[in-house]
């Protein structure tokens, strides 16, 4: 057990990333139809925050999606991220998160050189993980710096787990991310797969992240215990604005931070004036009743996001419909 | 240290209890007025899920509070509770709360023989603790379950604190609570706090609570982390129902501990029939921004209570006045 090793709440961690998600994983709320202002104003706020990176979206392949069902941060267009920085002269990083199966990573992940982006995340299940590696590999020797997300692990075996952990420590991934797809993890999980991480990566050099979800409100609170175990790269969206019940909330992150280069005001300033008006204009996220029954019994929230679009409060009935699916 | 006692999430804990606080610490929210349907459908929704003590308000001086201004519930006589629960002839238990100074209590609390009440808890700031010790050694000689609810620790030196719970250990009090007031506590320093108390506590036999706000989305968390060190009273309220940020959700608690003798369905059906309604009349509870900023500066709630019920949105504003503040 790496419990030895574990933090204390006023340790000096110059390992710590912030990575701000509110793109990507805010996107699967409205189609990633975010405005120019809107994004120009989040990249603004992550430069003032001190934030580390900011993923403005996915790189999805237009064979498989269409352009007019999505705004452009499915695809993240090299010119649709320079109309919004430019060359990036900034301390803030650019990241775009590739899905396997999804990407036509070959074609659209230019070499580095050519492009303002600094990293590539690409999401993989478990049994994709070979497919993973060629596209981690790629973007590896294109020269970016690299991260893999292992979905839903909470559905993994611990052998399976094991093994594909090790075929990642081999890989040219920077970064392993442990992943709480569904929000089904309690801290003590955490803790345990936190130092299953953190001990399989630390034979190659490997450092690790953690993307928590918040259907039991436990997204920040599982966020800070694997930060407490050592995992350094730590994702959070703006007021938690993230798929079902979203994300790890910024505010929270920036506000528990101790180091002095993490700054929360300019994200109070942004909440104010630009997620106030998204919740105004209809756009819902963030913790509901169906949303902690779908966490608790390890299920995937589509069946919870279709309840609540449909106006559905039949809470009852959705348990029993929910443990049906399991 | 009493991290090797620790529990995991399948111990089985029979010393656990939940502690419905929604009439108590809900009340703070709307002035105590809850009807009596409402009480009554609480009431038996807590029998049916199992949670063994429901708190149904204060028990507050009528000289210092005029009853005008308050529901019933502020006050909980003995012939209120009884038009709710008769005798009370099930395995629920029936508590109210006391505060240091503002309860009759050698006059309001009835000998236990006369009452259908089980349990006198006694809220106490930390330099009152010889007053409540007179009050609860008073409801203990009237033959109540007694516990102690020690407030705002989060502002306690540790020697003031050890000096205080030394004395609690000595009172008449069965469970002495940790109270994190202000939403204050990260899961670590509940670890710490948890430790501290159970260590202080087991000298002399008695047991500890946690009552947890939500300030900064921790009330749950920090309730199973000090359940997981060897805390056996957990308070909850129906949909964290509770003054400002509001508390942990039964709902999250009942879906969280696995003994069969909880049962979440029927507090599904009690937030779908009577918390959705409460929520569309205009009672405001939970976490938003301003509470997140009291809690991370440790501050007391009122400050974010009233920047709510002004309509304030200046955020960055806030943030400013309660670093003055403290």
């Amino acid at each position: 057990m790496a419990q030895e090793n574990s933090r204390t709440l006023i340790s000096y961690c110059p390992d710590i990333k912030v990575m701000d998600c509110t793109l990507r994983d805010g996107g699967l709320v409205n189609s990633f139809r975010f405005d120019d202002k809107f994004v120009k104003a989040l990249y603004k706020t992550n430069i003032k925050a001190g934030v580390d990176y900011m993923e403005f979206g996915y790189k999805a392949s237009k064979d498989v999606f269409d352009v007019k069902d999505f705004g452009k941060w499915k695809f993240c267009d090299e010119e649709d991220i320079r109309a919004i920085v430019g060359e990036n002269d900034t301390d803030l990083k650019i990241s775009v998160m590739t899905d396997v199966g999804r990407t036509d990573f070959r074609k659209d992940i230019l070499p580095r050189s050519e492009s303002v982006i600094d990293m590539v995340r690409t999401a993989t299940y478990i049994h994709q993980i070979p497919a993973a590696i060629e596209m981690i590999d790629d973007a590896k020797a294109k020269g970016y710096e690299t991260t893999v997300n292992v979905m839903a692990v909470s559905k993994v075996n611990d052998k399976d787990l094991d093994s594909g952990l090790e075929l990642l420590a081999a890989s040219g991934a920077d970064v392993i991310y442990l992943v709480d797809s569904f929000g089904a993890f309690y801290p003590e999980q955490i803790q345990r797969l936190a130092d299953k991480y953190l001990n399989i990566a630390a034979k190659t050099g490997k450092q690790i992240g953690i993307h928590a979800h918040n259907n039991q409100q436990l997204a920040f609170a599982n966020t800070i215990e694997a930060l407490r175990m050592g995992v350094s790269y730590l994702d959070a969206t703006v007021s938690g604005m993230g798929r079902g019940a979203g994300n790890c909330f910024l505010e929270s992150l920036l506000a528990f931070l101790r180091n002095p280069k993490y700054n929360l005001t300019p994200v109070l300033d942004f909440v104010e004036q630009y997620i106030l008006q998204l919740k105004k204009d209809g756009v819902v996220w963030g913790y509901d009743v169906p949303y902690l029954m779908t966490g608790v019994l390890n299920s995937h929230p589509s069946s919870a996001i279709k309840f609540i679009k449909d106006g559905r409060t039949d809470y009852k009935a959705f348990y029993q419909e929910v443990l049906e699916i399991e």
